[in-house]
């Protein structure tokens, strides 16, 4: 038998490098099993290299919109190639770094696909190491679509798409959650002629409706259509590249392409091994524990969608800490949903269509981003900062935000919500002006019926 | 005698319109006296205008920066006039808005420089109204320098360099705290030659000094002089515009200008009739009442620096309410001071010497802006976020923030402490990836001993 650990993590993304080092800080003998990249699918293949295709829209946005704003000449033109050179320079850096810090930090790293092999074991190729307790991290898998036509060569996944490393002349995306709608804006901005297959009614699914219709509107004038309640009934390859047979509203419609994006992920449970311990599922209970004993799971091996890597760094130090004897609860309520796309949409808490179905006697408010002073100083008028809260006790459920900025705004939401804030305390805050944090003061005013700065 | 209010506010800035609209929010009849621009001086001179040019800077420096960060093809120019006129449209806009809120709103509007005739009495030209309440919120004036030549045609205030509209070859900036590194960035960009003089060792003198010395740091390809230790000895007009002899360090030295700024004000007391109500100045105590029955003060017309019109709105909701019967205290800890430089600048609470000083076992973390994925996406690497708590109960003192997006984030913080939120509670948020203000979980945690991502 091999070396003997008190912790065993599988998987070295967001999730397992923070149980990892949470792990050594509480006195622990932690081993981190990691089999391709460190620092996971979201240092690798999302939340790195996709905001960085998020900030050359915003930078491009921002010098597109100069010669309205003071500016007598401002020209660029976004060099594909050196972005996707940038992103390889960036992953890497990044993935060392990340590979150093475990080992700064004390973690001892074991290089492999991991899985389990019985309780309390972990094996790794033909080595089978012991621990008292395993934390399972591995992250989620691609899922490819259905329809005839779906093994086609040009139909990829967002992680093929980044390698390949080049823009397609013609693209369409299937589905319109926060992932497409960043790739479809940089597509566009790259000069791709992007078509967005949106399955239902609106687009970011994941966000409170409202926050979906603003978007859309703050997006009209981008290069891109956007079809709703559209499904592909099959793709076929010919001369002209991919064509696609489209079911919009009902009604078939044929259009070309030469790339195919998808984005579904489910767990990676395949070859886990999760046999080996009696269990068919990774389900946790709110310590992250799963059914089988010494046995936790973090992260999107969870399944919980959106997979979110600041949700499952959260996952990871809470599994660590519950994995040698605490008893922390994971408060899944406190985590923002985030879209880069521009403008950028935040959300934390439930929606307002959640409050409600859960029973709540909900007040919600709203503040226009076009009356925002800091909005018009940025030259932006399409937007919206949404609060939900209730009206017994005035407790503050849930932030919505489609502006500027929204992604680091909606960190003081969720802050709110953790602390137990209520719409009263958000309403007496002093929030700098000019923001466009001070929205979130006004639309919680507006909530209780005392707005100051909407008419 | 002329009509009758609960309450009339002298002021119609940031601080007044909130107390007015609030007023009446509570069923009074309240009258709101300004004798010249709605929106006071924030709107008209200050926050509005000057945040414009912040964002010119914003843009030049993504636009200058574009050709390291993926672009092919780069170039922007900005046009002062055309900024200077943006400037006034903004302006006119956002004062037209608040006259029209404030009507909106039920306040009545009294167009004249209202002063204090004796208890409960505001006299406006040669009327008279009787109220029940006074809440002052008559703002600041400028402060001329006294140094010999300081009365010249070139030593100008910034509203008097705002409303020249144009942008002097050489510029001396006389003090360096946020106005005057804001106001000289901008003039940096637009080509002037800029001096900043410093009084004292850094700049930001009213931030945590660690925060100066960052920002200096990020400014050291900015096109600007800073001299610390300056004092100007005197300036005298010549054929060559305006030759400064400055004292810096003790060393005497002549420079040559266009235009000396000066940025000092105190609170607008000549004139308001504070002889009438038995007071020598504006003092207030927690509830913001003046030693004057029914007499309220709000603004920077009661005299703490640094003047922030977001400490002005959060003061006048609480003189109405009180001025009506609240008992409301406010809490001048929750008030964030920002600095709209680029790298932005933001902080709240207690600065880690302050800390020290008021006896409190200091426990500070820092996280690095280098080392924040989403400063590097955004081609940032200077600027720190800087958490100081205590030990006894793990109490969070202060945040104080230099980095892209500070005075955004900084709301978080200013939340944290109104909710009296522990280091623990901001260690274990989940604020989203890959954000600049996850860096105030990891500052917390470092401040703790657990930083994850720090090694």
């Amino acid at each position: 038998m091999a070396e003997n650990f008190d912790i065993i993590v599988i998987g070295g993304g967001p999730g397992g490098v923070a149980a990892a080092i949470r792990g050594v800080q509480l006195g622990a003998k932690v081993a981190l099993v990691e089999g391709t990249h460190w620092g996971g699918f979201c240092l690798n293949r999302a939340c790195v290299p996709t905001k960085l295709f998020s900030a050359t829209v915003d930078r491009t946005k921002a010098i597109q919109t100069a010669a309205k704003m003071g500016f007598s000449k401002a020209e660029a033109a976004v060099d594909p190639a050196a972005v996707f050179k940038m992103k390889d320079e960036l992953v890497g850096y990044f993935s060392m770094g990340t590979e150093g810090l475990v080992k700064a930090k004390g973690v001892t790293p074991i290089k492999g696909k991991g899985r389990l092999a019985g309780p309390g074991r972990v094996a790794v190729g033909e080595t089978v190491y012991p621990a008292k307790a395993v934390i399972v991290a591995v992250g989620a898998q691609w899922v490819r679509p259905s329809f005839p036509g779906a093994d086609l060569e040009g139909v990829v996944n967002s992680s093929e798409f980044l390698e390949e490393g080049k823009i397609p002349a013609r693209s369409l995306i299937l589905g319109a959650g926060s992932w497409a709608m960043e790739l479809a804006q940089f597509l566009g901005v790259c000069g791709s002629q992007v078509v967005v297959a949106a399955r239902g009614r609106g687009i970011l699914p994941d966000f409170d409706q409202e926050i979906g219709q603003r978007l859309r509107g703050a997006l009209k004038n981008d290069p891109l259509t956007i079809l709703n309640s559209c499904q592909v009934v099959s793709i076929a390859g010919d001369q002209d590249g991919l064509s696609a047979v489209l079911s919009v509203k009902g009604k078939e419609e044929t259009r070309q392409f030469d790339r195919v994006i998808y984005f579904d992920r489910q767990p990676a449970l395949s070859g886990l091994g999760l046999d080996t311990v009696g269990l068919e599922d990774l389900g946790v209970d709110e310590h992250l524990a799963t059914k089988a004993p010494g046995l936790w799971a973090v992260g999107d091996a969870v399944g919980k969608q959106p997979f979110l890597s600041h949700r499952s760094s959260a996952m990871g130090i809470i599994a660590a800490e519950n994995a040698l004897g605490a008893k922390r609860i994971f408060n899944p309520d406190i985590v923002p949903r985030v879209a880069y796309t521009n403008p950028q949409a935040a959300s934390v808490g439930l929606s307002e269509d959640q409050a409600e179905e859960a029973g709540y006697d909900v007040l919600a408010g709203t503040a226009a981003i076009a009356a925002s002073p800091m909005a018009m100083i940025q030259g932006v008028s399409s937007g919206v900062v949404k609060v939900v809260g209730e009206k017994k006790y005035g407790e503050l459920l849930g932030v919505h935000i489609v502006a500027p900025f929204a992604t680091e705004i909606i960190g003081a939401a969720a802050l709110a919500i953790q602390m137990e804030a209520t719409l009263e305390d958000l309403a007496r805050s002093a929030l700098p002006h000019p923001t466009i944090a001070e929205s979130l003061s006004d639309a919680a005013r507006e909530a209780l019926g005392w707005a100051i700065y909407i008419p």
